[in-house]
């Protein structure tokens, strides 16, 4: 009973403040849209290796850009329909001692997730992004243990997807799962807009999800009358269990 | 309206004649079930490399072994519920020239299969197991050619699996899917029972069942009260394009 | 003395008569401009399995074909600077004998490359572009071979560079050279109008030159005042011998 | 009682008629002295691709050179004390067909090797060098098949190696197993003086031998007495039985 | 001549208290029978992580299942004929800081192990597991170098091999030694029994044994009459250094 | 103006005193020569993992062995041509805080350097010199951060080059450069030299540098007049941005 009353979820780890919108915006529209609830966990604001563009406009402290990366990140959030919290962990370099990681295996406990989506394994141009991914993992292998606080209700198997760096091929990330997001690609793009400190990288991404929506074509099995347009791409590291092959 | 009344269908490339029921036999059952048209082709009988205890009867040629190779298949393909078809190509050496190739590319034209099923990309212990891989895929590509035979209806892009090796590790296999074939696992064993001339095999690969099931017990996004006891691996080829992430 | 006047020369091995466009159309406009002589040798002219377009017009033949993209592929040449020939050796699937590694070692023993450039190493999508790679790479081996047609000049040691497939992470392609095409991008592209049967590629290529200008910028040393737009990326089969590291 | 009494063999399954010296002399010698019957397998005499000296010398015809080579591998292999066969198959390129494959797997039937020593799975500089890998090893296969020459006594599974490759890296060869030829170098490098067309190459593998034996004895478990100065490095293919870790 | 009559030992580092057992308690046993000294490093009693049973009892406490978990540890242990000390460094996550690996050095030291058993490099379903290896590895090299604890006898470079993982291909771990050990076979399940919290595991690692028990039969060079039934699978980090490549 | 008249300038990350000169000593002293102020960073000293002929000496302490390994690294330094600093880390192991990271990245906004040079990503031999890469990574791109210690001038994206390590093969290092360092061995070998506590090495990597120049001379395109007989390997971490493939 309980099992269709209560709502799917989904956990999003982003490293900065901005990355979820990025390289995930699609996924948490469009699971939000299929009734998911989507909660976004951002370690950091970014606030001294992703807000170039703010630092540049000078007279500025890093509590000011945290606070202006924030605003941007729940503006984005809202229009993707997710809820959103803030760990404030810095950046450059992020950082993650035993309380980090208790703290968001607490999340985990208490979303239950369906599914998660964290950066990639590797990014030698971002060292964050891979540490990030680490700690995302790591604190689902502590919520699934029965010996981490015990008597709460401990997680089960989600499957986690590295969403897309920015140079894929340098970080040896490897697509194995294509995402349609087309229906929600405008909730998308609204989303990137809010990102007003890094606007050269508006097109790149639009470009970015045009490439995966024509691969997405490309590996659709049975021609179907639907069109894709634009995609996301992601990593699984897990396994997928399955009934059905098609 | 065709689309909705045809049936589905998918195809299982096997290099010789009992492959396809050790490594495939949970995967056919459970779709033919599922309403799939499931069709096996059997490039060779493996009546050289994969019929020691026969020759060790002696007074043995190779039709002889054939024959029995060709009865067994059949039996196992009639309890799996697929139709079978044998390309008497020769084993150790498999080789395939362009008629070959272009007869494999015929049958995935008249199948139009949803899903494809051959062998991993490499095997150190068995040379004909990979050279069915590319042959099938190879094939796949060939039946995708508005080129060939024009005015054909091509093939889409159905995706591909390489089932289980015989020793996985050492063939560079990393299986992305488990399948649980628990429902269907009296149909798999009933039809590796047909393989009276491996009968070694027949425990082996009940134990490779049940680990690839606890494995997949262990995958599972969210405890649900099914409980996986037999279980396939497969390794997909291409990304897969999807809707759903959990 | 000959050393000094004969110009540098390169030579480019496509699969198909357009891969050389799309893939690498920069780099010969670019190199022609600084005085290289660029040869291009297609296998073959991508008859059966990149025609689509033409085939889906109806009352066609294979020469009809064949003709048709010879044209295209003429136009192209000539736009980017290059000579070309055509090998005529089919498609879908490409297959090479013995006479057509020696016709290609000739071509290597005639135009004496200063650089290689053809396709990537793998391919799930297209099994002739792979083998269009192992030809290139066994012929100019070949062609290294004091003993291969003795007393003719033989082959340095040129740099072999895998152009751009067409969906990178797929293929285990990871560029380690971007070349900055910026300033040929305007032919580069007119020669991509050339290939009038595969107009939905004409997008997805521009918008491969611009992430990949992007991520030039994105590798430069030291800043410079230079600005790159449009780029393509190449990964080397061999090291590179060097005095400067800069 | 005839397990007693037979001696333990070896095959070594060399490319060009000069490859078992330089990467595998010292294996040869060395189990020689232990009482092994080593038989090696040239498939051709590297008359194109291995005897530039020799061509520049002028007045040269491929017999010529054949002869040459031939004289040259008869004095090292007798040095080493091995027995040689010659299968003449041409160079630059090798080629198999299944002839060659049988021929092959008829010396495995009659040798019954121990161990295999063979090219490595890769060389981008030197194609037949992994083609030579490739019919050693399926060649092995055919001779473990029952239904091979059935009635004949079949092969066990004997260990392969492969031997160092000119640029090892570059061939992602990695050697799991440090040879110590330092009883047996002085030997070796008789044998490889022997090769009077490739002087060039003499200091050459002297130096890979110093370096692998520097690091054999970096990795030997518990210091022992015993010094080693030479070494040679293999990589093997399947995994090794054993009831000793140490 | 105290060479002579030292006996040889072996180092087994084991994340949780169970994990010897299961992974590598085949090769405990076999070198004991061979007249090694076995110590076990047990670095946390996977109170946390891997008592699920004990903590679903209820009115439990970490020490009382720290308490049980020892006291299973011990008597498996002592089925096995190894000596054994517990670092009760907690799990999950396990973190080693400079105290833990000096003292684990420390115990190099004392050992002087001829050979290393410990975990697989990778696991994405258990970061104590790669924790561990690492632990043990950076020890080992510790141990080696003269400048700490000068003038204390240092360690010679003995072999590490990585023991299975619970899904070996998802670790990426691939085994290159199979240990034969039909013989201990007893003792390996009495001591397994003795984990009592974790009995869903006894029949998975009994089919474990059993399947790399049939590919070490596979794998055996030339045919013996001593029958293989159970088997244990190694990953090894450094080449081996022999004289012997039977 | 000022980017015309200020010179071109390289940063060498060094985890031990001694690494830099085995291993990047010819680059150092070419690239000196070629006008390049080329600095180094000394992480530790190497007192306890790297000196063990000190140790061996007897009534030793870390501050004696530090003050010799300095005076050996001061005296290489002088030699090569390149200035020189200290950041005394400690040694077996190395560990690295955020002080480190800042006190590293802030060497890089000071020199500002058009390449760097470090160690290999892997070395189950010697665990402090991927850290040493590891640090290196991090600090350069701490060092690109707008906001950190906003207002300095913030470094581009200057290459990264691993330097060779010890046993390459088993380090996953494969050289994609090859430097030829035949103007500069004299300085090298000089320096080389200076390292009187191992002069074991001397050799060894003498060989190292005749084996890189013989495959260097492999490697050039165009066969030219210029003799190459030492060389350096070293692997890119990053794609080169070029206009020019040969």
């Amino acid at each position: 009973m309980t099992e269709i009353t209560s709502p799917k979820t989904a956990l999003v780890v982003s490293a900065h403040s901005a990355d979820f919108v990025w390289r995930a915006g699609g996924a948490i529209a469009l699971h939000q849209q299929q009734g998911y609830q989507v909660h976004v966990v951002c370690l950091s604001f970014g606030e001294r290796g992703e807000s170039a563009k703010l630092w540049r406009k000078g007279n500025m402290t890093e509590e000011k850009v945290k606070t202006a990366r924030r605003a941007e990140a729940l503006a984005a959030a809202d229009i993707l329909g997710a809820s959103i919290e803030f760990f404030d962990m810095s950046d450059y370099p992020l950082r993650a001692d035993k309380e980090a990681l208790f703290r968001l295996a607490d999340v985990y406990r208490r979303v239950q997730p369906h599914f998660v989506l964290t950066h990639s394994l590797h990014d030698p141009y971002n060292y964050d992004h891979p540490l990030a991914n680490n700690l995302a993992q790591e604190a689902r292998i502590i919520a699934q243990a029965e010996g981490y606080r015990p008597g709460e209700k401990i997680v089960g198997a989600p499957p986690v997807y590295c969403f897309e760096p920015h140079q894929p091929e340098q970080c040896s990330w490897k697509p194995d799962v294509l995402l349609d997001i087309t229906p929600v690609w405008d909730k998308k793009y609204a989303a990137i807009q809010c990102m007003a400190g890094q606007e050269h990288l508006w097109e790149y991404y639009t470009r970015v999800a045009q490439q995966r929506g024509v691969q997405a074509k490309r590996n659709v099995g049975i021609t179907s009358t639907r069109d894709i347009i634009y995609g996301e791409g992601y990593q699984s590291i897990f396994p997928r269990v399955t009934e059905d092959l098609a």
